[in-house]
């Protein structure tokens, strides 16, 4: 059997929290026979859940307290109060090194800026990202950053490349991952200074890494590259629109099959191959943001999102505590120097 | 029968031309009796085709040149030789009053050049931006900038917001057009100083315009807004994953009906109803992205269109002249002060 994986759960965190949390928890115990799990939350509500789920009882711990981050509070608020919320505890149980790994669906700043302040980052990292897995044409490939970093400088699209390379080699399998950086239009509209500056490092800098240059958003599910590194703010756009779109499509694809009674039955019949495409395309099969570059794995689960979605966010959480991404992550890091780094001219958190 | 509309074609720009330019002129033709034509560019090519449609003939007219615009044709250079190119010299109609509008398939960088260049930009206006039509579930909406202002202040900001607010108003013939701009994630970490300076012109400025504020990615789609500003970097990202998303969605969905012998059926009695739903996806459809902020109508088509794509353009370029969307800006940009512009770092022309 593998190595034991212990995961702190913020039980508190997001819409349906604790109930979805409990019951992923119960999945993905049946799917990694190796993991255990410290619930942090209200223990009256947690404890009878548990007793539904028997078998999880004995890969579980409940840690007891009654605060909780709201999903609309302020990050500065959550970070002078709150020390005893259910998603700081749980982040400092991986600091105290009796958990591996922190998975939460709660309130993305407060997630980001305490796991930050408690876990720090990984050396050399200047800025974590928040990254995800997509699905393209090819496959899956990994986009970051999503949104902690809303104006980046080339160092740190760089280590944003370097993170997401080391993601898709060691959690998706992929031997050799290319990476390209996200730009807009034809060559002539060819974005900005930074992205120049970016590529040029990655070409130059001696990584073993297969930068294939840049790409532009259509290149995105097209699947050109392995890995997608951009700034937060267009990578929050471009995932953002993407959900947008599949989800117009959908509504388009809905009213295409009311439209006469042919393609009523039509639908009757194409229904399981179209509940294939559906599962294909369900985001809680891509639900988990992973916080690349902190001293911890951290995983963030849509607020949304039910346990099947939840259980999703604790497989990528258990893979990458089990591949080691963050020891690989430092080992790419220090092969080479980076240069001196501006600091952006303002950062999200 | 309404008042006569001339356009200037860049009879030579895109994959297809002159074939494509000069069966698209003809399908417009049909639909507005007003237009007429003036198409630059080799008349030993062009003859042959207008008589192919012989009721154009009566509605165009070739000005011979031969000299063309490449699509891999640095802007400067193109700003520096090529003074009797087709592109060129379609657009010197437009300034010279031969013509009410432009329309060209060509290389954008050295359309938006030339454009700015030749036309210069209306009264009160810093920057033109392009913007698009594009589906969404409530109907179509405005999207701008797409590219041509990679960087972009406040006051940038506003100005694509007024510019595409008209052009709902006067070609979509939205009565009260909703205006959002584009932005990220969730309140913590929401965009930065220029987005938030813009926010605050557009709700404080006295413009009678329904400014809703901040939108995220999926909002665009689902017609959260019927226009969205944004800078030119994250709308060009937001268009093109999009139409990349469809097309992922698209393959996904064929993939589903060919899974076995009843998805098969299934596919072929739903064709017509698939076939609508095709055609209401259609890029033709919304082919065309307007530059606004110029001193005459300038349509951009997108380069490998054929004949149907290229006929939208023209129709929007027609309803862009017909409804006077330049005159209209102006109006509306007189009605209130921009406060001083501090001009972006850099920008793509």
């Amino acid at each position: 059997m593998a190595a034991e994986i212990v995961l702190a759960l913020d039980a508190m965190g997001g819409d349906h929290a604790p109930a979805m949390v409990v019951r992923g928890a119960n999945i993905a115990r049946v799917r990694h026979p190796e993991a255990r799990f410290l619930l942090f939350g209200d223990k009256t509500a947690i404890d009878p859940l548990l007793r539904r789920y028997g078998k999880l009882g004995s890969a579980a711990e409940v840690r007891h307290t009654t605060e909780v981050v709201g999903p609309d509070d302020k990050v500065s608020h959550v970070l002078r109060k709150g020390r005893n919320s259910s998603m700081r505890l749980a982040i400092e149980a991986v600091s105290a090194g009796e958990a591996h790994g922190i998975v939460s669906a709660g309130n993305t700043g407060a997630l980001m800026a305490l796991a930050k302040l408690v876990l720090k980052t990984l050396p050399g990292i200047h800025r974590p990202a928040m990254g995800s897995i997509f699905p393209t044409q090819k496959g899956e490939s990994v986009i970051l950053d999503l949104g902690a970093n809303l104006e980046c400088d080339a160092a740190n699209l760089v280590q944003f490349a370097v993170m997401g390379e080391v993601f898709a080699r060691t959690v998706l399998g992929v031997v050799k991952p290319s990476v390209g950086l996200l730009n807009v239009g034809s060559e002539e509209l060819k974005g900005g200074e930074t992205l120049r500056q970016a590529a040029a490092l990655l070409r130059d800098s001696g990584l073993p890494i297969n930068f294939t240059g840049f790409i532009e958003g259509d290149d995105i599910a097209a699947g050109t590259v392995d890995v997608v590194a951009t700034d937060g703010f267009s990578g929050n756009v471009a995932l953002k629109t993407a959900e947008g779109t599949a989800r117009l499509y959908t509504e388009f694809l809905k009213a295409a099959f009311r439209r006469s009674i042919l393609a009523r039955v039509a639908y009757l019949m194409a229904r399981p191959a179209l509940r294939k495409l559906r599962d294909r395309l369900d985001p809680r099969g891509y639900n988990g943001a992973m916080f690349l570059g902190l001293n911890g794995v951290t995983v963030k689960s849509h607020g949304g999102t039910d346990h099947k979605g939840f259980a999703t966010a604790l497989d990528m959480a258990i893979d990458m505590v089990g591949q080691g991404v963050n020891p690989k992550i430092i080992e790419e890091l220090s092969k080479f120097t980076l240069p001196t780094v501006q600091e952006p001219r303002r950062a999200a958190l």
